[in-house]
């Protein structure tokens, strides 16, 4: 048995297993050095992209990747050995497959893959090498943790909960980004057809009226145009007002529910008395 | 009696009908393709704009222009001949006319005009010709379908309620943006004549300052104009609270009433009990 | 008699009275005529200042600011001579010059004095002809009709209720400005002494980032200064989120009170019962 | 005992103390004073800075400075040596000790330390002369006078509430600032490989299109760039969104738990009866 228990052991240690009754998440010294790990390798990405730096610490950032790879690379390989231990993928091969076909079973793929392709290919094959910048695809595994934190947690029921009125929002702006954008292509294709070339083209304009960036790289200049842009500038405040007003309210009504859950009177702010039913409530009997 | 019954079905065919007791919009095949057309519709117009795409697909957008128009326009045939067979539009001539000056009635005319004034058009008069993005009207159509949608009622709901709120926040809008117009053309018309040239042109700037877009094509160059510059953006920020603010009390109150519509305590978030009486709540008695 | 009840009635004319037991506006034709031709300046001193609608209608603008100070020079004296039938002007010596003093009275007379001191200038003296602007004062009567809003009443209540709030946020937003401005001058004023001449001048940049404006004429250059800057932005944020939290809570606060006001509770949206009494609310007895 | 009492004095003299029973602060005319000094400083900090008034008025900057610090030192030494009077800092060396270390006695020490260290340097040595900025660091005692303010105690509230919340909308920036970072620069680097030149340099465009302010210094130029771009600002509006619900549910939740706190009942808004036990709510009994 002790194949068994030592596969046990094994995906114990990769897993930030969940204590069953207190539901918090248990840490060991494995799950905490990979974490940290993946953080270092996003951290590595970014700076890789610093001329300065590559030329400075190239030497340091690939013994620091080929270092991670492998680890990388160890754990995926330990993770597929040992996932049958996990009541999911019980099943020796069909388990298998459903863990490497699963979300992090591919993320964690993708993360090593781009490093051996690229191995096999000469330097010069810039565009390839970029690939290399999805190990920061592991970072899924630091977000996964999320489902720890009560706050996401409230955060993913409230926008759950708020899923069809955020949708109707984001679908008028994008009902407006067409709209606006066709008007203005309309109006100032005349005066600077070089700039607004093309309805796409006049959408980046729209996009950065509606969420009031505004890059300057182009803007109306008729009059006509000046005011309806000014007009759609103004329509882009309830882009923000709408998704902050229907978010706000879904927060109060999470607040209000997790009250009512603890069986407390919002009326009073106090206990309900133990004479209460769960049933129903004879507030006006 | 074949007649009747043809009518009848051309005309359930074309509406989106609504089922009496559940309220659910009743599909069918027509309604589907039509509102495909449409869409596709949408996305022509938008890449037809597209230099390099036009000069490549230029024959493809045309018989697909000429496809959409000819199915639009045997749709309005269709519409108005079968549309008495609606109740609102029960009389043949009555009847028909004011189906045809209907929104959607004149939408659908306004969609497919163009099409027929440009055949007879040389294809020299290019402002004439861009009016066939008229077809964009149609989007309407789809935009109609909303009210199939809860998310849409409630947000109708919640900005009709708070109408007159919204209405103060637009009009402070207008009436800072006056104001603080005028006070920066004041100011920086010495300075930089060609820049803010007129109260007009100084809308433009405050437009952008107020909506926080910030094109930075014009901006105060003086020291006051700057310090009014920054008190008038701090003041933007107004412009976006207050809506917000707003919208986020209204959904509150619109969800609310639907926990007390469905006879839910708001104080512990029970049904309220059968002894409850309709009239009235004896809370505090 | 005559005299008092026509100077009862010239003022009764020129005062939008408000009704006594039903609170609501009371307009006549004198009211509503002097509201279009307060609005008809508006647009005209804004209008007056585009150069080719200035150099074309000259003589019309010209004629209707005479038109129009005449017409407010008769108003000012016909209220200042009938203002004694209002109760709070009473005394012919004291109530007048009490009403010249008030808010509108002096509004009323800045209005109209720059037409007649620029009349004795030459025309050469173009900084004093800008202070004909000043009829835009004229713009505070029609504001001043808010107080016939409901909404208006509400926006009112909901800042005078949170007032202190609101301030803590503004007061957070100038030391932000002071503290953020001060940093990234120290950290540009090397690389880009031009830019960053001074705190004064960073603060424009300064408030620019905050209120997410973003004009683009100044913005940190130094790895450090770009460091800063983001961070400064992100905090500009919370100068969107808190009176936008702030103003949310407060119409809130009024809709409940405006329920509690019309005797309906907000456990079941009911209204109480006969037998509650006014005092005390013995739910929880 | 006339030393201890001294001592006390003079305390209380420099010590912005709080009424204990009223927690309303009292102030007495050296705190004022020296609250007037702080922000005289701070103005004259941030005015130094301007070129053409430094030349002017260096001599007046100079005298003030002087100024400043010797009341500053001889401040800062009196509370060193009259701290023992406060039950805090009761042991003459330990609790001496311990003031120093407090924050705002290493920030007084701070405040005063460069002025004392530029005057023993050269006056060419320009970046030191800059930490005399640090005189700014007295502003922080002016700040901790918040303690005494509803408001401000209110805003710590829903921040110190909300906090977990807050920070999830803070991390879930920082993802985002990263993810879209990075993909932009993988896009952009070919085009523009000058402006894009590492993902540190795209994250500047990054939170400058999330938190909506667009220099314009740097922006997507190709189709798929723009079109992430415009992805990533509509992101850019629940950055505001989210913290401007959650805030707003703060505010909520505080108001309502002040009506509990005065025994008022949210129902009906009126005080609970007599009969009312503090320990619960037989509300649903």
């Amino acid at each position: 048995m002790t194949g068994l228990e030592l596969r046990q052991r094994v995906w114990e240690l990769l897993d930030v297993s969940e204590d069953q009754q207190s539901g918090v998440a248990e840490w060991d010294w494995v799950d905490v050095s990979l974490l940290v790990l993946i953080l270092l390798n996003v951290l590595a990405v970014i700076l890789e992209t610093v001329r300065s730096l590559q030329l400075r610490f190239s030497t340091v950032f690939w013994a620091f990747e080929i270092f991670s790879v492998a680890v990388f690379s160890v754990e995926y390989a330990a993770r597929i050995w040992s996932c049958t231990a996990d009541p999911r993928y019980r099943q020796p091969i069909v388990g298998r497959l459903r863990y490497v076909s699963s979300f992090l079973g591919v993320v964690d793929f993708l993360a090593i893959l781009p490093f051996y392709i690229t191995l096999a290919l000469p330097a010069s094959a810039i565009d390839l090498r970029i690939l290399r910048v999805l190990r920061l695809l592991r970072f899924a595994r630091v977000l996964k943790l999320g489902r720890y934190s009560d706050s996401i947690g409230r955060m993913k029921r409230v926008i759950a909960a708020r899923r069809g009125d955020l949708g109707v929002a984001l679908a008028l702006v994008v009902v407006m980004l067409i709209l606006a954008s066709s008007a203005i292509y309309i109006i100032e294709v005349e005066s600077q057809p070089e700039v607004f070339t093309s309805i796409p083209a006049a959408m980046w304009w729209g996009i950065s009226a509606l969420t009031t960036v505004g890059y300057g790289d182009m803007a109306p200049v008729t009059p006509l145009g000046k005011f309806l842009g000014g007009i759609i500038q103004l329509l882009g405040i309830a882009i923000f007002a709408l998704p902050a007003g229907i978010i706000a309210a879904g927060y109060e009504e999470e607040i209000r529910r997790g009250r009512e859950d603890k069986g407390i009177c919002s009326s009073c702010g106090r206990p309900f008395g133990p004479e209460s039913e769960p049933g129903q409530c004879t507030d006006s009997q």
